[in-house]
C-alpha cells in the first residue's frame, strides 16, 4: 500500500476501504506517513467527500490511536451532550444537571473556546475554585456518587484526531463535513458513553452556514453511531443570533444560575430543556420522550437540578456561593451601553460578530496559547423580532480593558440590523436527526 | 499575509493576485512555507483550477526563483522544441539539427526518462562518448559555431520548479493542467527563447489522455508565452501508438540516423519535418510556413541535417561513426521475437504498455536514482492498421536481462490488439493551437 496511491484514489473520488483508511491514521498518528501526503489526502476529501462506510472507518481508526475510557464499574445509562459550538451556547452547564438530576450518568467530557465560540471548561472554571483537571479516580468516584462530573479531554483520548485537527487548522481543511463528523466521533465514542445527544448549529454564528450541511453532519454523526450500536441523537437548531442574552464566561454562568432558578431567557430554557429530555429518553429513565420531557421541566422547577449543580460545583472545589452572589465571580470593570440610533424591528443580531467581539474584548482565543478574561462580555437587551425606539439600549458591553473596547463595540453595533419590517420569526429547534 | 488563507481561498475557488502568488512560491522556495501547506495547496489547484493570470504569475514565479540564460549575444533567432513526452518520441534529435541546418539557433535544453516515456539526454549519450554536462561557455561557443547544442538544465534554472515537482510527485497532484503549463513554461522560458514549438502528445501512451486535456494545456501554454511577447506554437499530437518503430535509447538513436538519411518511418518523418517546419517559421528564416515547410524538407534530403546532427555529436564528444555503424552503439545481448496467434488488422498498439515493458528491460527508470540500460528496447515490426497473418512478428525485444524479459514480454504482447475489421486511420497531427 502506497500513501500516494491512496491520494490519487481519494482525489479521483474512489472509496477506500477500512484497511486503507487505517493505513492513513495509523501511519500518520505514528509520523510514518509525512504531513505533507496527509494535508493533500485532507484537501481531497474535503473536495470528494467520503461514503458513510469511509466515515466510520476513519472515526474508530483515530478513536483506536489511543486509550479509551471504561465506565461500565458505575451503574446506569451513560450519555453524554455535545453541541458544535455556538455564541452563547451554555447549554451544557444547564442540560447536565438536569439529567443527572433524573437520574442519567451524565460524564460530562468538554473543550475549550477557540475562534468565535465559547468552551465549557472556560465558563465553568470562571467559578471561584472550580477545577476540571480532576484525575480518572476523582472522575469516577463523583460520577457514581453525583451522577454528573466535568473534565477536560486527556491527551490519551483519540490523539490521532488531535494530530489531524492542527494539520487541518493550518491547511484550509477544516471544513469538511466528513472530517468534522469522524473528529467528533472519535472523542465521544472513546468515553465510554451508551448514548449521546448532539446539538447541531447551524446560522450565522455556528460553524455551519447552511441547514443542509447541518443535515449531512448530523446524518453522518448519528450514522457512525449506529455502526458501533450507540444510540445518537441530534437536534438542528438556529445559531443566527446568541443563545441567551449573556455572552462571555461569567456572565454566562450567572444566566446558567438563573435559567436553573427557572428565571432564565426563553430560547435557553426551551433547548436546553428539550435536549435533556433527549438524554432522560436515551438514558432509559423513562419509557417515552414526552415523559422525559415532563420529568425535565420537574426536576429544573423543583430546583433539584440547581442542586445538583451546586454539589457538583462544591465537589470540583468551586465557590458555590457565587451562583447566587454574582459580586464573587470575576467582574468587569467597566460598562458600555450600546443604543440604537433609530426605531424599529430588530432584524437580526450577527452571533458570530457577537462572538468575535467577545474575543477581542478578552473572552475567547486567538490563538491556543492566550489566556482568557473570564469577567468580559455581552449583556443583550434585545433579541431578534423585538420592537426597538430610537435611542434604546440594544446591549451592554462589559469589559476590563479599554484597548480593544472601540473596536469590539463597533462590531457589535454593525451586528445589530434595525428594520421597519417586522421580521419572519425562526424556528429555535429546526430539526431532529437519529 | 497568511499562506492557509490563501489556500482557503483557491479552495473556494478564488482567483489569487500575481502578489499573492510570489509569496506562495518565493515562501516554499525559501523554505518558509512548509511543505504541508503548499501540499494543500496544489491539491485545492487540482480541483479548483487556475486562471490565464495565475498561470502567468505561477509561471513567472517560478522562473525567476532562479537564474535566467542570456544567449543574446548570440546573433540569430533562438527556437527551441518541447514535447509533453512519448513512447519512441526521439523527434528532438531529428528536428533540431533540420531546423540548426536551416538557420535557427536550437538552444536544446533537455530532460531525462521518468516514468513510460524517454528522456532526449538518455538517447544522446547512448552514443559512445557523448557529453551533455557542457559548461556554459561550451554551450556558447557550440551554439554559435553550429547553431545547435544538447544540454540538460541546470540546477540554477527554476529552483522552486523542481522542488514543487517533487512535492506533487508523492501528494498525487502531478496530473493539474496549470501546474503542467506553469512548470514546462517556467524552465522554457528562463532558457532566453525567442520562440519556442511545443509536442503536446494526446492518447494511451501520453500523459494527456484526452484530446480536450490536451488542448487546454496547449492553449495555456501559447497564453503564458503570449503574455511575455515569446511567440509559442503547439501542436497536438496523437500518441495512440509508439512514434517510429524503435523505444528505446539506442535504438532510436539508430532510427534517429535512418531518419536523418531520409529512410525512416513515415509517421516519424512527417511530424519531424512539421515540428522542424515550425521553428524555421518562427525563427524568421522564411516568409511563410509553407516556405519553411519546403526548406526543413530540402534540409533533410539533402543530407545537410545528417552532416549537422554529426558535427554536434562530434562537438560534444561523441563518436560519430556510430551513427553509421551501429555495432559501435551499445548493443543488447539478447533478442526475442513476439508473434501474433491470430491473423487480422492490428487496432491498437498500447504505447503506456509498451513503454513500461522497456522500462521493466532497463530502459528508463522507475527512481530517479536508477541508472539505464540504453541497449535494450523493442523494435515495433508492425503499426496500427496493417494487416498480419497468424505467426507474423510484431515486434522484437532486445535485453540484456534475462530476469525482467518474461514479464515485459508478457506486457508487450497484451500491448497489441488484432481485429477482424480494419481500423479507423488517426491522423498524426491533430491540431495547432497558437
Amino acid at each position: 500500500m502506497r500513501t500516494v496511491d491512496l491520494i490519487h484514489q481519494k482525489r479521483g473520488g474512489a472509496e477506500l476501504n477500512p484497511d486503507e483508511i487505517a493505513f492513513l491514521v495509523n501511519g500518520y498518528n505514528s509520523g510514518e506517513i509525512p504531513d505533507y501526503q496527509m494535508s493533500a489526502f485532507l484537501m481531497a476529501v474535503f473536495f470528494s467527500g467520503m461514503t458513510d462506510r469511509e466515515v466510520s472507518a476513519l472515526t474508530e481508526s483515530m478513536m483506536n490511536s489511543g486509550a479509551s475510557l471504561d465506565l461500565s464499574s458505575i451503574p446506569g445509562v451513560k450519555v453524554d451532550k455535545h453541541s458544535t459550538g455556538g455564541v452563547g451556547d451554555k447549554t451544557s452547564l444547564i442540560v447536565a444537571p438536569i439529567a443527572a438530576a433524573a437520574g442519567v450518568i451524565v460524564p460530562m467530557i468538554s473543550g475549550r473556546a477557540l475562534g468565535h465560540t465559547g468552551g465549557t471548561l472556560d465558563k465553568l472554571e470562571s467559578i471561584p475554585g472550580f477545577r476540571t483537571d480532576l484525575s480518572m479516580e476523582e472522575f469516577h468516584a463523583q460520577l457514581q456518587e453525583l451522577g454528573l462530573a466535568f473534565i477536560g479531554q486527556s491527551e490519551e483520548i483519540a490523539p490521532a484526531d488531535k494530530k489531524l485537527y492542527a494539520l487541518r487548522d493550518v491547511t484550509a481543511t477544516v471544513e469538511s463535513i466528513p472530517l468534522i463528523a469522524s473528529s467528533i466521533m472519535s472523542k465521544k465514542l472513546a468515553e465510554g458513553l451508551d448514548a449521546l445527544v448532539l446539538d447541531v448549529k447551524v446560522g450565522s454564528g455556528a460553524f455551519m452556514k447552511k441547514q443542509v450541511d447541518a443535515r449531512r453532519l448530523a446524518q453522518m454523526m448519528v450514522g457512525i453511531g449506529r455502526r458501533v450500536d450507540k444510540k445518537v441523537q441530534a437536534l438542528i437548531t438556529d445559531m443566527n443570533q446568541p443563545l441567551g442574552f449573556a455572552v462571555g464566561n461569567a456572565l454566562e454562568v450567572m444566566e446558567v444560575s438563573q435559567t436553573l432558578h427557572n428565571e432564565g431567557p426563553d430560547d435557553l430554557r426551551r433547548l436546553s430543556l428539550e435536549l435533556a429530555a433527549r438524554m432522560i429518553f436515551l438514558g432509559k429513565v423513562t419509557p417515552t420522550l414526552d415523559d422525559a420531557r415532563q420529568l425535565a421541566e420537574k426536576k429544573l422547577v423543583d430546583g433539584s437540578a440547581y442542586k445538583k449543580f451546586k454539589q457538583v460545583v462544591e465537589a470540583q472545589g468551586g465557590n458555590s456561593q457565587a451562583l447566587d452572589k454574582f459580586e464573587l465571580l470575576p467582574n468587569a470593570t467597566g460598562m458600555r451601553e450600546v443604543s440604537t440610533p433609530r426605531s424599529g424591528f430588530v432584524s437580526a443580531i450577527q452571533a458570530e460578530d457577537i462572538g468575535r467581539a467577545c474575543t477581542l474584548l478578552g473572552a475567547g482565543r486567538a490563538t491556543k496559547e492566550e489566556g482568557i478574561d473570564a469577567a468580559v462580555g455581552v449583556i443583550l437587551e434585545v433579541k431578534t423580532g423585538e420592537k426597538v425606539d430610537s435611542g434604546s439600549v440594544l446591549c451592554r458591553i462589559y469589559y476590563t480593558n479599554e484597548e480593544t473596547l472601540d473596536e469590539a463595540a463597533e462590531l457589535i453595533e454593525d451586528a445589530f440590523r434595525i428594520s421597519s419590517q417586522k421580521p419572519e420569526e425562526r424556528e429555535l429547534i429546526l430539526e431532529v436527526v437519529g
